[in-house]
This record gives structure tokens, sequence and C-alpha cells, in this order.
């Protein structure tokens, strides 16, 4: 079996150490390229996802999202936002788990795809099983034009990322969750959504590459934060809601490069095992936006505190968490809760760099890893 | 916030050092009882669901499965059997997610809960969201009569393992997968499922109680195999298809009750990050059955070995896995695939138990849990 590698030219880098780094402070310039053209002040250009897009997009009542890796966790964002806002059902899957179980077909559905390169090859796989068993309609969201899953796909969505380097994939992953976002809005809009929240959500999006840059100013501190890492093997990340996913996209993040053992749960399911492993070598990270959920999330703070966990809470200003001996917090700058799993993403990800940083590992190419997992 | 405990009484423990042991070893008869009465040869007694069952689930045509910590694992196995056996869709979701997010509710749908005391407190307020946002129909997959998730669903099966102490949930656990794989079968029965398929489904958990038996026999081995354990501080558990949920169930018992960060994967997710975290510190216990997806399987632990992984197979006699310096094979009596979910949990049973022992934990009451959790 042979990897596909992408072939490194460290000229690129510019002013950044590594590929990583680099991509992760793209991402506000990623995210307005793949804003542009297609959403005007809050008119939304369907088009973009190919031609007939807004008849199709009409005739679909059930999603389902296949995708591996951190691909996975954007499609898991997805479907809170599906499922709350745009009136139809969705499902997300692991695609070597989708591609070999005997699955059922609701009657209108759309399979959509995710993954940065479009050559992933358990995913390309799923794309074609879900057209054998009738699946009426195919979209792809994927950073690379031409690629074998936006050939196949009826539509497609370009994240206008800019190609992407690094093992770890970031500004791939948060122009996907833009990618998703539109496709929330071209299905919404046939389901129902009123157009008070159309113009809302698409007004979020143009909120987002300025949000970005404000986040990324938190380098410095997270870099610090770092430190706390050096000599850590394990690590609990929690969120609930829409950043239960974001949870687990840092948590991955810090096992790639890092190789620190990491894993994600929802914060509730805390008391039904996690809380076992909880002491002072197991440091927990939170991501706590002000949201509806941010007094549940706060009793599961309460939950790790009395058990001696050490947290990390990247909280949102208004959260009024306060750092103390057992928790240090960073404040991140309010933003809509629609894009707060975009705008949480970016300190996940570069606490991740600055801790294998420490760790003195190769953050571009981590062992064991390839960039696209182009075999089976 | 109060936890429910439940007092101990040592004189129950009979032979048995611990509670989780006892109850363990008391599988076979657990699952015998919780098919007497239920199937009389190859035919099912719908009767047993409660009044009026077989006229629901002729009604069904998408179940949602509403569950925490180990109860959620038996229904992500629910789910596998549902979509290719039974012919409706499936769902499952964390209890503390589905009831704060706004989820799609298909037509037809009927909400299944699972828990070993039916007062698992966010499970409870899932059932009650679900009845008032539109569940056409709801059932229980409950340990304990008269307990609030069986009063307040319309039917319910009652797995008859007998009282639970250990906190370490285990017999509760496979009870629920025979309670779920004979839901499979009233539904599927209303929706093509061909009478010899009900018949060998039927014919394959007569075998169940026996088979059990037969897989207890390998305490000794697994027992020597837990010192491997002693000094480890992770685990990474892998499955794929039905097999998947068993890997996870696995890790969560090693974590409650050894302390051991133990994390399941999708086997065919291993490319997708977890590679990276493998070295001699960290075993790999794989669940390898002889099916359909064996060859993939053996793909995936080459992918392992060639990372210098050490593991630990739990592979059908048959499937031709040979122990190495690289590899500990476990072989596992031979059993039939649709029940092979509840065969192999059991030497994962026994293996967290053993390394429980060695590390000197408290088997039956591990640090920070309870038995039930009451309280959200």
């Amino acid at each position: 079996a042979t990897e596909a590698n992408v072939s490194h030219d460290s000229g690129d880098k510019g002013e950044y150490r590594h590929y990583m780094l680099k991509e992760t402070y793209e991402q506000p310039t990623s995210v307005r390229n793949t804003l542009e053209g297609r959403l005007s002040g809050t008119e939304l250009n369907i088009d973009t996802f190919g031609h007939g897009a807004d008849e199709i997009f009409k005739n679909v009542d059930h999603v389902q999202i296949i995708a591996c890796g951190t691909s996975y966790h954007s499609g898991m964002v997805a479907r809170y936002w599906l499922e709350e806002l745009a009136g139809v059902s969705c499902n997300i899957e692991i695609a070597s788990e989708f591609r070999y179980r005997k699955s059922f077909v609701p009657k209108n559905s759309m399979i959509v795809t995710l993954s940065q390169s479009g050559e992933t090859a358990d995913t390309l796989a799923a794309l074609r099983l879900a057209k054998e068993i009738g699946y009426t309609s195919s979209l792809s969201i994927c950073n690379v034009p031409g690629s074998s899953l936006v050939r196949e796909s009826d539509l497609s969505f370009m994240t206008k990322a800019g190609a992407e380097i690094g093992v770890a994939s970031t500004k791939a992953f948060t122009t996907q969750l833009v990618g998703l976002l539109m496709m929330t809005l071209a299905i919404g809009k046939h389901h129902g959504m009123p157009i008070e929240q159309q113009q809302s959500i698409a007004n979020s999006l143009q909120t987002l590459p300025n949000k970005l840059e404000e986040v990324l100013t938190l380098a410095p501190s997270i870099e610090d934060l770092a430190e706390d890492f050096a000599d850590k093997h394990h690590a609990l990340f929690l969120g609930r809601g829409d950043q239960y996913p974001i949870a687990m996209e840092g948590a991955l993040k810090l096992k790639e490069i890092s190789y620190i053992h990491a894993e994600a749960y929802a914060a509730g399911e805390l008391k039904h095992g996690p809380l076992a492993l909880i002491d002072a070598e197991m440091p927990v990270i939170v991501v706590a936006p002000k949201n509806d959920l941010i007094e549940k999330l706060k009793s599961n703070v309460e939950e790790v505190r009395a058990r001696g966990g050490l947290m990390y809470v990247f909280a949102d200003v208004d959260a009024h968490f306060e750092s103390d001996d057992t928790m240090k917090v960073i404040n991140v700058p309010h933003c809509d809760d629609i894009i707060a799993p975009i705008v949480y993403t970016l300190p996940l990800q570069l606490l991740s760099y600055y801790v294998a940083i420490i760790k003195g590992t190769d953050v571009d190419q981590p062992r064991n890893l390839a960039k696209s997992v182009t075999v089976e």
C-alpha cells in the first residue's frame, strides 16, 4: 500500500516556522475567499454549488454526510445546523463504516461528502455506493477542484482555502464549515427558514473573517498555556451541542501533532465514565461560548473541579469564568452563536501547535500520518 | 447534587471476590432468563413488549435510540441491526445532547430509551421531550420494573439480568442487546424480513447462553494477558461494523475500573489520526470475529504492526490470526455473526476486571462514579 504525500517547498512558509502555523493564520483570508462571490450582503448565490443547485436543494428531505478524520467533525457540526435550522433530517457517518454496512436510504436523500483532497479512498467509495443504493443527489465540499469527489458529484462547493500542506488540517476544516453553513442556508430556504433567520446567518458569516483575526491575537497567551502540557500524556476535551464536535477536533489536533493521548467527550457524558480518569495528570480543556448551554457546562466544570482536575477553559469573555488554582481561563471575544464552532476551533489549533513545538515533534509531518488517505 | 448509590451486601457476592466478576459470570443465566417466555423455539412472543405491541411495531418507520454511557453502546449495535435487518431507519444519540438540541422528527418514529436503572436523568428528560415534539410511540429497555422510564413508555422490555451492583455494567449491557435483537425481530417482521431470517436470528439467540459459557472459559488466559497492562497508561480498542461499539464498550470498561486511558476507534479511521499515537506504550486491542470485514481488519492490524504497536487480538478461532512477537491472539469460539457483538463483550469485560485487580483499584466502586446517574 502506498500513501500520497505532498512535496514540500520550504520557501512557501514565508515568515512562519511551519506550514501549519501559516495555514492557521491564513484562515481569515481563506474564509474571506470562500465567502467571496457566494454571499453578496445577505444574498446567497446558490449557483455556486453548481448548475441547477436550487432545484436540487428544493427536493432534499434528508442529508447523509460522509467523511473521515477532521472532515467528520465538520460534518457533525452541520448535523446540528441542518436539523435545527434547515428543517431536514441529517445523519453523519464515518466513510469506512457507511460503505461496509447495509444502511437505510430515506426518500429524497442527498449524500454530502467532505474531504480536503477530494481523493479520500473510503469517502469516494461511499459516494459510489450511495449512488448505487438510491441516493437522489450528491454534493461534495472539497478544497481541490477537479478531484474525484467533485467530478463524481452532482453539486460541489469549493472551499477556497488554497493549498494545505500541513498534515493536520486547519483552514480546510474551517472553510468546510463555511460551506456547510451556506448549504444549510440553501436547503433551509426551501424548508421554511424565515427570511430574517437567513439574513441573520448571512450577516454572522460576514463578520467571521474579522472575528477570526481577533481570535488569533490570543496566540501569545495560548503559547504560555502550552507549557503546562509539556509533561502531560493525556488530555480530555469537553463541549456541548455544536461545540462537542469542536472538542473532538481539538483532541484530534493534539493527538496528531503532539502525540498526547487526547480524547473528547460530550460534557453531559462525564458522569457516565470519563470522570474516573480525572486527576492532575489529565488536563481538561473546555470550549465555552456564551450560549443556552453555558449553565449546564458550568455544572460540568464543577464536577471536574470536585475531582481534582486541572482545567483550561476557552470561554466567551461575557461568560464570567474566572481563573483560579484549578482553572485557567482564556477569554475568547464574543461572537454570534451560529459561527462559534468556527471561531473556537482556532484557539484549539494554536494550542496543539504550541504544545507540539515544546514537545519537539515534526509538526507538518507527524509520524505515521499522510496528508491524503488515498488508499483504504 | 446528590448521586444515587446502591447499598452493598458483601454476602451476595457468594464465591466471587467482586460483584463485577459475579455479574460477568451470571451472563449466561441472565441471557437465559431474558430469553425465557419471550422466544419459544423460533417464535417471538411480541406481547412481552406490552399490550398492543405488535400493532405499534407495525407502524414504526424510524427508531430513535437514546442512552448514556454503556447503554449508548448497545444502542449503537442496534443501529447496525435495525438498518440492515429490520428495514427501518435508526438514529442513536447521547441523551444529554438530544435533549438540548432541536432535532428533526421523522414520521412514524418510535423513541427507544436504554437504561439499566430506568432512572437516568438525561434519558428520562429526553423521553419526555420526545413525547412533546411528536414521536409516535415509545419503548424502554430496562432492568428495573416499575422504574420511571418503564412507567412513562408505551412499551417496555425488561431485561432479566437481576440486581446489578457493580458500577461498571456487565449483564445489564448484554441483556439489553438481547432485548434490542428481539425488537429488531419484532419490527423486521412488519418490514419484509424473510421468515427464514427471523428463524435464523431466533436460533442464534437460542445458542447464546451456551456460547457465553464457552467464552467464559477463556478467563485464565485473559488473566495472564492482563499482566501486560499493569504498567500501561493507555490503550486503543479497534473494531469494525457492529464490533465498533463493542470496542467502545471495552474501552469504557477499562477506563471505568482500571483508570487506564482507553479509547476506541472504528478501525477504518486509524489512518486519519490515531496512528500517530501508536508506540509500545499504547497497547492495541482488536475484536476480530470471522465475518465479511475480517480481511479489512487484518489490513488494519498490519498498519498497527508496521508502526511498532503491540496487539491483543480477540479473534475467531477460524480467522487464522497467529501469535508472534508483536501480537497475542486469544482464540474465541466461533459463533453466528448476529450474536458476535454479545459474545465478544465478555472477554473485554474480563480483561478490564483482571487489569483492575492487578492495579488494585476498587472494582465495584470506581472513583468518581455512581451506579445510576439520577441527576443531570
